[in-house]
């Protein structure tokens, strides 16, 4: 994938918009984690559930982390990727658990994922790929 | 994605063989950063190519990185993910440059990817997700 574009603040928050999973990159003291998670993007934030003693849960109180979602097609060498950077944040307060849990795209099981992290997307980029860069969803 | 399994090394292995792309989290002063990227599976490692002056160029050498990679499918709640963790070793040793370069997918063009950064998977985990949590490819 060597050509791409740079994507606007708003090209990516539309990606943030349709997509549905992504992949949450914490700090550990052995060195950096990946883990993929539903999300949805609330109130200009993205908003993962995840379990209190989860990787997420514990690296990622008060922690820098980054938060990508992508599309790509290897195929035909095309797609987008989409990072939000920045410090997560434990929702607690209830009518924001409310409103979050009302804009979730399945319902809440009840279970271990007690844990709301929430990202500001205040720092985001994204890339675009392919011969023509244009290429906004897979 | 609330079930899941653990998968085995060789699981994980075989998935890994399977796939083109994963995502690379490095740490930068600014904290997690995550970069798609195509790989191959060459001699144990996972291999990538970059420029000198990427993100994962600056901070991979001799720096502690994870790469994931992950077939997942939202409407079924199914899929798996493998994360790959350890120290990012810059190839430079032509043979083994060459024995790359043979069995990469496509022809390498010329260009900035002058960088090639190969990951041990000796630190090796995966999951797979679903209700049955035997799903082993979107």
């Amino acid at each position: 994938m060597l050509h791409h574009r740079d994507l606007s603040p708003d090209e990516c928050l539309a990606h943030l918009r349709e997509a549905e999973v992504g992949r949450m990159a914490v700090s550990t003291p052995g060195g950096p984690h990946i883990v993929p998670l539903t999300y949805v993007l609330h109130d200009g934030r993205v908003v993962v559930r995840t379990s209190p003693w989860s990787i997420v849960g514990t690296h990622a109180r008060e922690g820098l982390v980054a938060f990508e979602v992508d599309a790509l097609d290897v195929a035909s060498r095309s797609g987008w990727s989409v990072v939000v950077r920045g410090r997560g944040e434990f929702v607690t307060d209830p009518a924001q658990l409310a409103a979050v849990r009302e804009c979730w795209p399945v319902p809440w099981a009840a279970g271990t994922r007690t844990l709301v992290v929430a990202l500001p997307t205040t720092d985001v980029t994204g890339r675009s790929f392919g011969a023509s860069s244009v290429v906004h969803s897979a």
